[in-house]
This record gives structure tokens, sequence and C-alpha cells, in this order.
């Protein structure tokens, strides 16, 4: 993979230019998007800026996140060939900073459940994950060293496991999401995808003009609670080993590590997340559903088939348990710095058919909390752990995430 | 004006047809359109449905909010001759409802301040007010039964108030923002202006699908605290006299009315509206402002470039005491079923160059919680008064506010 840090490092230093930088992912793209299929656009000749913090930095950018200068599909024949007149807030962002918008990267239509052409950078019969398929593979492969995703139930931790990158879905609304498609507005959270990370929190920071996100006050031995999220079905093998080896390195590394069984109440907004997606899709799709039904893909159809059927009084009481379980949340974080706890139900599927399983990612998103993924070297395929935090702390999430991701490295 | 429910019932009962109430607006939009100027696009042969609980009804769409089939120009050169791809989520919900979106309708360049060419219905030299000026204009001046307009300040509430006509800024989010140009996601809310408080309610439990809007569980004789807002400066003579002439009323019709001065709590939030309003907004617009700054009209400009200066720690300060308010709020609720208050500080001034002052109004956006104009009459030029409602509950707030409607009507 390509560390952000170390590209920005080395044009300081003055070895390496902005221009350089980007024939170095041409480079890999040339050697390797063939098969891997990650981009939907791919802008031949940008503007490569001199200076600014992300200088030199190629960006893959979901499709569903709007660019002015490369088009903006959707992952859906509906939007072929659809152009929108402004870059979205992130991608004007990034522009700003003197990143290089490279290409646009594959998502499933409308960011829901339909596989998209992409394939696992580590193994090309499995799938790389979804919704952010294209930009977990991206970066998973080695072919830009930033992409931005978008999460709604586990698209950017789910395919950061599966490809083997770091990953962060921040604080809700962290990043705007002005100019990105909408699922749903209560759970739509763009987030980024780089090697390892410090490469996010560089990104991070810059993105938000907030460096503290960079030099976060945490003490040197965080206080991490182990969550196995029993109220769902129990992951596989390879990820109850990440989560063991992940914990024993942190404690090695002088964290202090003790399980946490979540309360009932976090369970209860866990079962209603689907009921708030579908409900507010079902709204934020209405002129796809209502005009072009027939043109849908299927799996997003019968997700927004299913949003019809729900009441006004289900999405309320799902909001309410949900704006309970916060409040708790909140609560609990008074006694540790970070969450630990799967990113996934194991290594990507052996399939194309599937993007696989969000059922360890919904609650967090839900919640509205920062989350990490790292990668637990030593698998055949990649698997990660997530590193959560309190509400609008994402730079101690980052910090103790980065202290994983150091003490598994060893 | 035109009242939506008069409509519905004379369709109902077979003496009108949905084609012949739209040329009833055409007749109307004829003979006063061209002194108006509230529109910026006109469907002239647009479908009608025949069936549906908004068929026959002509709906006007503030030019912020995304149509398929018309234009959508922001008020700003900027985007001329835009035509999003696909209808704004409420937009297509009104057309699955039987409603005919007639007209786009102007709007202040990104719903900010710099006026538009609308002229006020009841006074061509006064401001119609913003930043949904052409919405509220065509409503006031019997163009059309229902039109849409959007609050990030006072955008609704002020504009109803100087155009003498009925509107709703619903509870934050209660109707979606999908495909609504973005100036604060925290802020922004679609509204309704339409002729009575009944007109309302019957068109906000068919877009959102909660019946119980109209039929709300009220006590006949409601607690209303009127709160004066000691915190803005004082309005004038005709705000004040209006106030006092609802107060009155509804005591008359049965209310129990006290006065309430609210807590230092609410003023501090007050006073950082523009804080978050601002910086979101350089944000959301950071394509416009990057690319085409000089485009710009100049009161957003110094709006955008207000908003560069602010700092995130300023921004996270001013989200913390507007949580803390809405807290508060949410318990001071419990003593009452709604706060009366002014909804602006006097008529529509005498000017073209500015749309009024939203300062009793930005409190209550920024709670989120549902606002409800109703004219007073009486003055030479409208003026309004303001029923607020708790969070959540629009169909309280529109039974207080049709009380008082009532009340002034004797």
């Amino acid at each position: 993979m390509q560390s952000l840090i170390d590209i920005r490092a080395r044009i300081s230093a003055g070895t390496l230019t902005p221009a350089g930088a980007l024939d170095l992912c041409r480079e890999a793209i040339a050697a390797r998007e063939p098969a891997l299929k990650a981009f939907v656009a791919i802008d031949a000749a940008p503007a490569i800026p001199e200076s600014g913090p992300l200088a030199g930095i190629a960006v893959g950018v979901k499709d569903i996140i709007d660019t002015a200068d490369l088009p903006t599909q959707m992952g859906s024949a509906i939007y072929e060939g659809w152009r929108p007149r402004a870059d979205a807030a992130v991608v004007a962002r990034l522009r700003a900073l003197g990143a290089v918008v490279l290409a646009k990267t594959t998502t499933t239509a409308f960011a829901s459940l339909d596989p998209t052409q992409t394939r696992n950078p580590h193994d090309p019969g499995h799938t790389p994950g979804g919704s952010s398929a294209g930009s977990a593979a991206a970066v998973g492969a080695g072919l830009m060293p930033l992409a931005l995703g978008t999460q709604t139930g586990g698209s950017v931790i789910r395919p950061a496991s599966f490809c083997g990158c770091a990953a962060i879905k921040p604080s809700f609304r962290l990043i705007p999401t002005t100019g990105v498609k909408t699922y749903s507005w209560a759970l739509d959270t763009v987030g980024l995808f780089a090697a390892g990370v410090g490469d996010l929190a560089y990104a991070l920071a810059a993105l938000t003009g907030r460096a503290g996100i960079t030099a976060p006050a945490t003490a040197s031995n965080p206080r991490i609670a182990v969550v196995r999220q029993d109220f769902a079905q129990a992951p596989g093998p390879e990820s109850v080993e990440a989560l063991e080896r992940a914990r024993a390195a942190a404690e090695a590394a002088g964290a202090t590590v003790f399980d946490l069984t979540l309360p009932p109440e976090l369970a209860s907004a866990w079962e209603r997340h689907a009921t708030i997606q579908d409900f507010e899709a079902r709204q934020a799709l209405a002129w796809e559903y209502d005009r072009h039904r027939d043109r849908l893909a299927p799996l997003v159809r019968g997700h927004l088939d299913a949003g019809a059927a729900i009441t006004p009084a289900a999405y309320d009481d799902a909001r309410r348990h949900a704006h309970r379980a916060r409040r708790l949340l909140k609560d609990l974080f008074a006694e540790f710095d970070a969450i630990l706890t799967y990113s996934a139900p194991g290594p990507a599927p052996e399939t194309l058919a599937s993007t696989g399983d969000a059922r360890f990612n919904r609650l967090w998103t839900l919640m509205g909390v920062p989350c990490v993924n790292v990668p637990v070297p030593g698998f055949r395929l990649p698997v990660g752990v997530q590193v959560i935090g309190r509400f609008g702390d994402d730079g101690r999430a980052l910090a103790v995430a980065a202290l994983v991701e150091g003490a598994l490295r060893g």
C-alpha cells in the first residue's frame, strides 16, 4: 500500500514531486486496475497542485460523491453519464488542500448491497465488501494513498477489513455529506481509507482543520473495553482470533483491557437500525423509486420496498431507542477510552454475489461514534478489528487505534 | 388567497376538477405575476393527476429545491440554466400525492440575504422578506394554494409574516432535505406556505404520512407561554400590538396564557446561531466559494468570508450551547402546549434592498422546534405571530395555531 505520510514526507524532503507521486499511482493502476476493476472513471490529465498539506496525494472518490469534473453515476444505470454541477463539500475541501481527485471508485447502487464489478485485491474470487468497494480495493491494492467512502450500515469498516487497509468512519457529520447522494440522512457518514492509522489521522486533521486529531490528549496507557456484540450472531474463528490478538497486543503495549457486555438498550437500538435506514431511503430515493423502479438493482429495490411498509410510528420508535442508546453509550465512555470489537464476521467471503455482512458495524453507525479499522496481520486474507471512540473524539479513537496497530506489528 | 382545503373539498364534491383548479391558478398568475415577480420558471403544460390527496393542488417550489423537469438555479448566476437529474425527496412526494409542481419560486442566492426581484403582494415598495421570497409572495398574492420554502435563520416564518400567509417550519428533518441545496446542515428546514393553518395541517399530514397531524390529542384549553425574546432588540409597535391581540384572542377562546422569560441558556444559544450557520455554509458552498467567489452575490459572499474565520473550536462550543438549550427547552415544554411570540420585528420594511431581520426566528430554527406563522388581521401591511410547539409535536403546534387563528378571526 502507499502511505500518505510517507509520500508527504518525501515531498517535503524534496525527494519526490507531487507529479512524481501521481506517476507512482499511475504505474500501480496500470499494473493492477485491469483485474481489480476499482474505478468507474479516471481523470487522464488532472491539475496537480504544487503545494498544500495534501499536495501529491491522489484520492479515489466513491461514485455517490459529487464531482464537477468527472461523472457521478451512483452505481446505477439511472445516473449513466450524469455530471453534477458542483463538487461535494468534501471534494472541494480535498482540492483546496492540494489533493488530486484521480478517480471515481465503484459503489454498489446508491451505496446499498448489490455487488459491483470490483474484486478483492488479495484474492479475485472474494468480495472486496461494499458499498465502498472501489475505494477499499484501490487503497488495499496500493493504487493510491487515500480514498473516500461512506457508511450507512458498515460500508467503510467492512470493506476496509476485507481489503486489508485502515479506515475511519468519523463522528457523524464531522465530514459534511453535502453533495453526497443520500440513502439515510440520520446514518450516512463520509469516511476515509488509507494504508495506516497515521495516514488517516493526517488526512482527517487536514480535512477538518482540527490539528488536535493528530495530537490527542490521550494517556499512554489507554483503557480499552472489549465488546463482543453478543446480540449479533457470533463471528467466524478468524475474527475471534483477530480480536484476541489485538487485545493481547494492546495489553502488552500498556493498555488496561477488560471485557464489557453492553446493556440491552444498545441491542434494542441495533435491532432498529434497518427501520431508520429503510424508512429514510424510501423517501431519499423517492424519485428513483417512483420513476425508475424497474431500473433499480434488485437488492436496493428490495430495501426500498421494505421501506415503503415502515410506518412513521415504527420509525419514531426506532429513533427514540437510538437516542436513548446514544446517551447511555456516552455515559459508558466515562469508564474507558475506546471499545475494541470485530470489524466483520470474518475475512471476505468467497463470493462475488454478496458484499458481506454489516452486523458488527450497524450499531456504531447508528450511535454516530468514530470507528477505525485496524488490520490484524497474519491471516491468509485480511481480517481487521474495530477501535471505537466516543462521539466527537476522533483523535482519541485514532490514537488508541495507532497503539493497537503498532502493538500488532510488534 | 387560495385555500388548499377549499379546493380539495370542491374537487371531492365534484364541483371542481383538478384541471379547473390549475386554471384558477393560471388566471391569478396572469393577473398578478407580471408585477409580483415571484417565479423564475413556470411549467407551461404540466401533467395534472386526477387523483390523490393533493390532486388539483398547484405548488410553488423554492428554487434551491431540485426539480427534474424544471431548472433549479439557486438564485445565483453560477447555476444559470442548471437542471438536476432527480426531484428532491419532498418534490417526488408531492407528485406522488397528486400535486402539480407549477412553478419554481425566487430565492435569495443560496437562500442567504441578497434580495430577489420579488415584490411584496401587499405593497410593491416593500420587501416580501426572504429567503423564500417567491413562495411567500405567490401564496400571499393568491397565485397558488401551496408553496415550499426553507428556513435556516428565519426564511419561512419572516416572509410569511410579511406577505400575510400562514406557514410552518416543521420539526427539524420532519420533511427530508434530500435534494435541497445545503447552506447549514444543522439548521436547514423545509417548510410550507398556505392560506391558513388548516391548509398547512392537511398538507403536512399528507406529505409525512402522519394523519395524527390533523387530529392531535390537544386539550381544547391549551396552556400558552408568551415569550418576548428579550435577548433580541425589541420589536416595533405593530409586532407588539399583534402579540397582544393574539394573546387576548387566545385567552378569550379558552387558552390559559402566561408570560415566560426564557432562561439565559437559550439566549446563549441564540447568540451562537450565526457561528453554526456560517461555519457550515463555508463548507457546504466550498465549490462555489473556491471556484466562483467573484460571481457570488455580495451578502452571501460576506457570510462565507465570515464563515472562513470561524474556528472548529468556536463551532463546537456553539453546538454544545445549542444542545444544552434544546434539552432545557424540552423540559420547559412540560409546563405548556405552545409558545406564542413575534414572527418578525414588524411589518415588511419599505425597501427592496433588504429582506428584513430574522432575530425572532433564529433561536427556534436552532432548537429544531415546529413554528407556525399566524397572520393577525387589522394592520395596513401584514403582521404575524408565531406559535411554537415542542420538537416532534407539529400537530399540537398546528392545533394551537388554529385556535389562535380562529380566535383572531372572531
